[in-house]
């Protein structure tokens, strides 16, 4: 067992790439992710899990077909199964996501937008 | 679907008691828990899962049997399960828990530091 912290300032010394998840640690079978995200991301749904956001520094919307909901550092929102979804940050946002190892960050929408979902950093 | 995001400082202005975790969001069967946090806990373990804690305010420490981890804000650290650990705050600390819905925050060792572990705020 490692006896070092996770701290996430330093970890995201090493996110260089916008919307790409890295892994920063593992709790059962869920997966806590650090992204750095900035602009418009692309529409999609998860049809198998929920999705947490929680954010670190600075702020984003997470907008719905019927609505959007603003979160600033310190708030966490979770998006429920299935439910569509775009996550867009006007300036860069850090965000920790927490979801099932292996899910994918464009979900079923898959394209180009899609990154690897098991770097670690 | 609610759309209130889930905003950390005012769910802490709600939290009275130390060492007793309330439940602020779910992510499938797992529970996003605030907990302040002074003085010594109990040496516990949880034989059935890993144990996620995020640092949001102030330092912690986690003791093992052979050593310890020290967390500050913007920290988090995984205890794997099984492995018997007591948290400690020297001044008072706000931290995140991330752990299946139903972990009891005494683990096996229960007792009196024993706290609901169904309680939402």
């Amino acid at each position: 067992m490692s006896r070092e912290p996770v701290r996430f300032a330093d970890k995201f010394a090493a996110v260089h790439d916008l919307w790409s998840p890295r892994i920063v640690a593992r709790m059962n079978d869920i997966d806590f992710k650090l992204v750095r995200i900035r602009g418009e991301f692309v529409w999609h749904r998860h049809p198998e899990t929920d999705e947490a956001f929680i954010v670190l520094e600075g702020s984003m919307e997470i907008r719905f077909r019927d609505g959007a909901v603003r979160l600033e550092a310190g708030d966490m929102f979770v998006v429920p199964r299935g439910v569509e979804h775009c996550p867009v940050a006007r300036e860069e946002c850090r965000i920790l996501l927490v979801e099932p190892a292996g899910t994918r960050n464009t979900g079923d929408a898959a394209g180009e937008r899609t990154a690897p979902s098991d770097v670690w950093i």
